[in-house]
């Protein structure tokens, strides 16, 4: 592909949920109760760690092949924790996202130890979404005349 | 809330698709045909911008409430430009993850362009995914023995 353009486009429905298009798909975010939403979907912070998750799948299956280890499976936990007193702004103490992220990938497989870790390291550094968390992105954030009439 | 701890719980069903849980929910990671998947729902990427886009709904309220802007609406749209070379490993000359962010926002209110202004960077501020787009996160990557167990 080399470059490659992604995006996504949504309305809000309510104060914590947005409604969302991606290509062919719909794509609902919401907050649970306790976090002033309706709770009909996972929230924004949840995603992250879905597509974090995602990624993570791909690139591992792309390295273990490149590598000559046969995955039978693959499964991925990442937690993360974050304090919400910046977003609320109760305090400014603390960043607004997540302070840190815990992933643990758990391959089933018959590879050795060490050809696991050398998959991990490799997995990491081509993973796009760990170099967006791990690294620091340009962002330009503006603000803009209607946009979903001109996605129609 | 203050101090608060979000998860991910993934099992791998293709190389390309995940089949994940958030709380009491279902979500699905995939990639399109191109991209070696079977594009049954939006890829990785995409979601990242699904999250940042959630997170920049949630906390655009938030802070017009605060600041006494009245919000009809509010639309926000996102895109982004990544190489997929170093993903693929045909070369390591580009980061692998978005090069770059476009945000745009479109806030359906009476309130004055200078009001708007002030909100938006006060937005930018106390969003969490924002945060850890912008920022460097730290992050710890391990091997695990089986995990789904765990969550049963």
């Amino acid at each position: 592909m080399g470059n490659a353009k992604f995006s996504f486009l949504g309305q809000s429905e309510s104060p914590a949920r947005l409604q969302g298009k991606i290509r062919q798909f719909s794509v609902v975010i919401d907050e649970p109760l306790e976090l002033g939403g309706t709770d009909l979907a996972p929230n924004p912070v949840e995603y992250l760690l879905a597509a974090y998750a995602g990624c993570l799948n791909v690139v591992g299956h792309l390295i273990a092949q490149e590598q000559g280890i046969v995955l039978k499976g693959l499964e991925i936990a990442i937690e993360g924790h974050l304090n919400t007193d910046t977003l609320f702004g109760i305090s400014n103490q603390e960043r607004a996202g997540y302070q840190s992220l815990l992933v643990r990938l758990s391959p089933e497989t018959d590879a050795l130890p060490e050809a696991l870790e050398k998959w991990l390291h490799i997995v990491e550094s081509r993973c796009p979404v760990n170099d967006n968390l791990l690294n620091t992105t340009p962002i330009k954030v503006v603000l803009a005349p209607r946009l979903v009439a001109e996605a129609v």
